[in-house]
């Protein structure tokens, strides 16, 4: 929905005031619209974009130079009025006539066309190229019907090179009929956007369902269908593109596409990049070479959910057009001196995964380590919701499945590090980092701190003693607190890790052993772990939001403390 | 919420798939993240950037000539391990050490400070700036504590740049330190994001309320209230920013600034202008020279509802180094020649508000015009929500309140025309240009074309008789059907208006005067309006979402019908 808005009656001329100062360098303002504010070549054609707003970029993201001279700018969703057209046309005019281009739909048609009968009446030749690439809007025996979506941008970057080159308006005309008519797009959308100040938005689709071919404005689509995976969005947009191959294209195998993913708002740019990735295979796969692709937000509808795939089938003359140098408030394209490219095969990547030889007593201790992280997997598995819940308290909630990631993977690197003969030092270092790599976040990164320290002391050729761990547990303890930058008190897993180290030096340096040992340092972890709930705000600064934590132990200390009571009953259990 | 994806566990490895097969001009993979696929200068410094996924464009989307040499990728909002950072680093590495920048989280700098222990150990000089521009996560007295979010890209912008300019590690340390404490950032929430899998958001902000300084992964901000208009949230956001002025700058009057409005992910780039209006003029007003602003997506987290402000406080050289030219997938500034700025008071802009001189007879005739235009305004007001619901249920329910729009607008422009001694045919030819002016929409074409239509066979010198009027409808009707290309028996308005009209000249050329005559065709476009109830989906495709609107008239016929019925009341009564 839409949240940031003043009175609603002003949106459209609020947002145009805030997008000119935003972009001065490149467009100013005029009635009915906006205009590059660059000088262009007099006697060059201008070519003039626009419809209702709610779309950006389209349509006054897309001028400057290489792109479009002008854009008219109607009301929410709504047509400009003739006067606004022919206004932006007479602004843009660079006295080599006007090419008028937006999107098929009847209110544009209507006021576009108006606006074109007066230039005309007044001496400016003009000419009318509107963008019918939705091959859902209409059957393909009724191109003239279909409606216009992002495929508005391949036809206007045409048009706009071509005139930006000198071509004369006939010729630019030529070209952007033939962008048009080789630019074929299909939508879904998963809910509609709400307008400023309007209590619902301007149409759902059920909760779970995909809605195929609705446009943009909510028009009816062709079905509805339940929310695929993103491989068989891919898989379906690619299809149908590729049973409406254009006139003139022989064969796909071999033919030459610029592809377009489109963020209709809502849907995000990741999300687009894994559909991405499968409509590039899927191309492949059918033999098109791929040329200068956009994955991102090129039509938009307010923070409507949807996507749009375009293909924009290209011949030589297309292709040199679609690659020419842009530069707009929202479409930048051939900046600088391209570099050349990098040698990938002669870049330096590390190999982790070496096994050095290990003494006969390391790969003993190596065996009851390995016990030793099964059992953490199994007790962080069995926990992995309580933890989740208190960490939702106060922080993103995800400690719970970062540990678990981290444990499991830990678990079987340890795993097959001793299948392949690992001391205790290398199982750990490995441990290490898998946790550290598969967990990410703060515990992945503290538990891949606490294990390598640990692997260091253990090495992979002295059989490991107590004061090795002792040792190794101390130097955690540091590592953690230098890394990590956390005091004792701070509330986080180092009030816990301190008693515990401190008490199992103290205690192997007394004559105890191992068991015995950390046995009871884990004693003095779980108190001190408990004690961990905050009795006022974590951060410096008084914030009421902070208070709900006030009373929660950290979840840090909580796991760590779990983890040091398994540990203590495979030592205490071994052989 | 995040709708499309695969196995969720693979979400982030598929995005990265996706984004370098859409990008490898810009960036190829390597372990643990990306680099530029582009050479760089041997012996420069290479920055390495990075965080945790799902805030695209950050970090992948910022790397490419003049910005970031590489980019670590941990899961989503997890940060990556050291061991990918590692490597990462190796890959990327010029010869001229290595910058690590990120923003200031405790796994991140865990990870980057063991990767960077690590290369150092190795001989490859490397140090660490963490960003720290979120005011709102720490006290100024705790500036090491706090977050990093938009300002992000200030401080890499300026560390890559200097880097391209072959400055020394010590020297880019030295410029993106004085970067990070130049850039002050405070955001706000609506709505978490959710991620892909997931049952619910990761956070919820109460409907109708706004949390202040929420992070973005929705860490404790620092208040909660209501929404405000987008000028009250601008004023808070400046206000703050404005408060917390670096050390260094001596008076805000006179300061440079370059300004950040960022859109994390589903408040959309409207919204944001609208904002930006307020906050340009707030700095302005402040004495403040604002520097090349940025306005939308620069760190997003999937589709969080939410935005945040960012200013950053330049000197000469922090100036020349965030305008210095930058190419990546995500970021791209300083490209082609940019041609010189046009002299905006040249501009040709028509007055459309000029009033010829008109006789009394077509001033009489103006009077009864104006008197139907109102009574239009007044049976539109009437039915506005009955049209828009008609309306809804094939299109987008606008038809109501696109036809107020127009009718108060004509009235009201006839109504100042009348008062300037307009004759009819002007005074109808601003009602004409007012309505589709303001109007916009299909609609607003249209009614725009009848009004002038008439305007033309009326003029401003005779005293129009009823077969002026008839020529004037005919002249509409003929008008409307070339412009919309719509035929008898679309079931659009033309159903109605092509029997009013025959029926009219017949009429009229029979003997009868103008109130039986325009009585009688009202009739009979009455009766063809509910004539248009659709039996069969409008389009020619079958689709069957378009089936829930048969059975339901036209909109546009039904408020033609109603308006010719009231204004045949008005020449009935009149003198």
């Amino acid at each position: 929905m839409t949240r940031l808005y003043n009175d609603p009656v002003n949106f459209v001329d609020e947002a145009t005031a805030g997008f000119v100062a935003a972009h001065a360098q490149r467009v100013c303002q005029v009635p009915g619209g906006v205009i590059r504010s660059t000088r262009s070549e007099p006697g060059t054609v201008a070519v003039v974009i626009g419809g209702g707003s709610g779309h950006y970029p389209a349509f006054a993201g897309l001028v400057g130079q290489g792109l479009a001279h002008g854009a008219v700018m109607g009301n929410l969703f709504a047509s400009p009025s003739a006067q606004q057209v022919y206004n932006v046309c007479k602004a843009a005019n660079n006295g080599g006539g006007v090419l008028l281009s937006f999107g098929n739909y009847a209110g544009d048609v209507l006021h576009f066309g108006q606006a074109r009968e007066r230039l005309i009446r007044e001496g400016i030749p003009c000419e009318i190229v509107a963008v019918i690439d939705d091959i859902s809007s209409a059957d393909r025996e009724e191109l003239h019907k279909r409606r216009g979506i992002a495929g508005d941008l391949t036809v206007f970057k045409v048009a706009a090179a071509a005139a930006e080159a000198g071509y004369s308006l006939e010729e630019v005309v030529r070209l952007s009929r033939a962008a048009n008519l080789r630019t074929r797009s299909m939508g879904v959308a998963f809910d509609g956007c709400t307008l400023p100040g309007a209590d619902d938005a301007l149409f759902h689709v059920p909760a779970g369902k995909m809605a195929v071919g609705l446009g943009i404005h909510g028009e009816p689509g062709i079905s509805e269908q339940d929310v695929p995976s993103a491989d068989a969005l891919a898989e379906l947009l690619v299809s149908h593109l590729l049973e409406e191959v254009p006139d003139g294209i022989e064969t796909v195998r071999g033919a030459r596409a610029s592809v377009l993913l489109n963020g209709l708002g809502a849907i995000k740019y990741e999300e687009l990049f894994v559909v991405y990735r499968r409509v590039h295979a899927l191309l492949l796969e059918a033999g098109i070479e791929i040329v200068e692709p956009e994955v991102g937000e090129l039509v938009t509808s307010l923070d409507m959910a949807g996507a749009s795939l375009t293909l924009f089938w290209l011949d030589d003359e297309l292709e040199r057009l679609w690659r020419a140098p842009a530069d707009t408030p929202a479409y930048r394209k051939g900046s600088l001196n391209p570099a050349p490219p990098i040698d990938t095969a002669a870049l330096d990547i590390p190999d982790a995964d070496e096994i050095p030889a290990a003494s006969q007593a390391s790969r003993a201790a190596a065996r009851c380590v390995e016990q030793a992280l099964r059992a953490t997997r199994e007790v962080i598995d069995a926990n992995v919701d309580k933890l989740g819940k208190l960490d939702a308290i106060a922080g993103d909630g995800d400690h719970g499945i970062g540990m678990q990631r981290g444990a499991v993977a830990a678990a079987e690197a340890a795993e097959q590090a001793l299948a392949r003969g690992a001391g205790a030092g290398t199982l750990l270092r490995q441990a290490a980092e898998a946790w550290s790599d598969r967990a990410g976040g703060t515990s992945g990164a503290i538990w891949g701190v606490m294990l390598n320290a640990l692997s260091l002391t253990l090495g992979d050729d002295a059989a490991p003693q107590a004061e090795h761990y002792a040792r190794g547990v101390a130097k955690a303890k540091q590592d953690v607190m230098e890394f990590g930058k956390a005091k004792l008190g701070d509330k986080t897993l180092v009030d816990a890790l301190v008693p515990f180290s401190d008490a199992l030096s103290q205690r192997v340096a007394a004559g105890d052993d191992l068991a015995n040992a950390w046995g009871a340092a884990t004693q003095a972890a779980q108190a001190a772990a408990e004690d961990t709930q905050t009795l006022k705000p974590k951060l410096g600064r008084a914030r009421p939001l902070a208070e709900k934590s006030l009373g929660t132990p950290d979840p840090g200390a909580i796991s760590l403390a779990m983890i040091l009571d398994v540990v203590h009953r495979v030592i205490a259990t071994a052989d």
